[in-house]
């Protein structure tokens, strides 16, 4: 790829801003771990994976910044409040700086120089198995793309959302690598239109084939014989195999099942919360008005229409064709598969 | 009902400028027929019937104005042309065109007031029976909504489109009339939004709760048990009683059958082409890319992207649990029944 979400160098962040695309590609280059922080509150930096990997070399920069201090733990630890007030529901927010405060408590009477260094090899780490963990999924899921093939994807489970190539998109880049020939509809995903903003664009950067299409297209394409699978990232799944993604998905597998058409999910194991035994465990963001009613500060809707706007869906395990992650392909008997998977990640 | 999409009174048509809503409520008062043929043209008037009232009106402002012309047939027939210049693919626009037509040629040797009167009688007889078309759909509609249902519909099927109740919203308005409590799901309906800006709109000024998604909720919603009926408008059925309609009601229809909510379709007999045997004979427009890169007039896609944009899809009759017509409840036995509508109508 010729680009990526998050570069660092040198003591040098480079971010590309989400919230510009695609109007303007726009990269912020930073060594103030505030504009780090600034740039995950404002959803600049979106997408768990990519937001853990930002906040880790956040940490960096401060601990740089801060290099000359007597008490540099001390100045950190501020550094760690700060990016942890960003986005407060964001999981790998708070996983990727226990890793950097795992750092601080381990380094007992280490100088500075050393301290910082031992953060930057946390965050390239954190940012390297991110990368690896993208291109097992994309491996094991490109298995599943045949040469020809054109595929259904809905919202952004890409290079943008993630350390390197994502999950859902990164099994139609592998797949492209290997030399099939591939073409991609993307919904536009509304409200918020990731797939119209950010899925179209990165596989046009890629020039894999992309045709954009409004979310209530894709039963048309279908019946039309026009996909031949359906890959989708996930927010969560549970133990039972119910997938909670964008809002949409359910939709989409209910179609995918109606045409034959495999439905798949693409997600790190990271995604499986095996403590929830299905999705009707997962509570359902309901998020503003707004984001139905305009767009870009157009008003569509007449004022003070009364709007749902749910966040995500929870598609049941039933619609589910096979769960890819890092570790496989899981084509039902969901629970002693993810246990599997979850004992080789112990190792 | 407080309004009108097109008022007749005293040589003066009134119509609401679809273009503004739901931002401006602009009513259009007219006695050139020029003004007409430019809200046509301009989509301040849409939806086939409403076209066909708002040309034939136009007819009797066009006679008007040529009241003391010597060869006011000759001066008729322009206005007649220019009429139907302005959108060439809308059926209801030729037949009512073609109704004053007729009206011309039998009048023999009318003086130019008696011609006159003709003409606005005729354009009234048309307004009249499309709306007590409307109020027999939407009789024979509500006989199939009971008390506290949650209705969702696609698009705009309603009073805006048609002469007075609409077809789909007919069913909801005359329920609603009956004193069944009725709440409506509207799917946004992209490209164009004509759920969010129309349909949103119409329910909220008679006070029928109505709640605004956008069209990928619809699964979801049907999941959580929040809708108990969907009801749908069509521009075109076929012998086999295949339903071609807006883009995205194949994908709702689907949704119903698999959530076990049935789907009905509400459309005036002269929707059902008896000439097409099935879905498959019926052409789908395909329209510009832009009206799917954009949002109400801001750019949400990568410049150059590949669109697909069909205005239409067509629903396999499998999938439809009845369609309404002013003739009656047609529920399978699609071709016989339909036949039998026709027998009736030519009576």
């Amino acid at each position: 790829m010729a680009w990526k979400t998050i570069e660092y160098q040198n003591g040098k962040v480079t971010l590309i801003d989400q919230t510009r695309l695609p109007g303007e590609i726009k990269f912020v280059t930073t060594s103030d771990y505030r504009v780090i922080a600034e740039a995950i509150r404002k959803l600049r930096v979106r997408g768990a994976p990519a937001i853990g990997i930002a906040a880790a070399f956040g940490v960096v920069l401060g601990a740089m910044e801060y290099q000359e201090a007597s008490d540099l733990p001390k100045e950190i630890e501020k550094v760690i409040a700060e990016l942890a007030g960003t986005r407060p529901t964001a999981v790998n927010l708070f996983w990727a700086l226990n890793r950097q405060k795992a750092v601080l408590k381990s380094a007992g009477s280490k100088s500075n120089v050393e301290l910082i260094a031992l953060f930057e090899a946390e965050a390239k780490v954190i940012a390297a198995e991110d990368e690896l963990i993208n291109r097992r999924i994309g491996e094991n899921g490109a298995a599943l793309l045949k040469d020809g093939m054109s595929i259904l994807t809905h919202c952004n489970a890409g290079a943008l959302a993630t350390g390197a190539y994502g999950t859902a998109l990164a099994a139609i880049r592998v797949a492209v690598e290997q030399g099939k020939q591939i073409s991609v509809f993307a919904d536009e995903t509304r409200p918020l239109l990731q797939g119209a903003r950010l899925t179209v664009w990165e596989l046009m950067q890629e020039q894999i084939p992309v045709t954009l299409i409004t979310d209530n297209m894709a039963a048309f394409v279908m019946s039309l014989g026009k996909v031949q699978a359906v890959i989708v990232g996930a927010d969560r799944i549970t133990a039972n195999g119910d997938v909670a993604n964008k809002i949409g998905t359910y939709g989409v597998a209910v179609l995918a099942k109606e045409h034959k058409i495999p439905f798949y999910v693409a997600a790190p194991l990271s995604t499986i919360d095996l403590s929830l035994k299905t999705g009707a465990e997962i509570p359902i963001e309901e998020r503003s008005a707004e984001e139905v009613t305009s767009f870009g500060g157009v008003t569509v809707a007449p004022a003070g229409v009364k709007v749902y706007n749910p966040a995500f869906d929870v598609t049941p395990a039933k619609y589910v064709t096979a769960i890819i992650s890092e570790y496989g392909v899981a084509k039902g008997d969901w629970e002693k598969t993810f246990k599997e998977w979850r004992k080789r990640s112990e190792k």
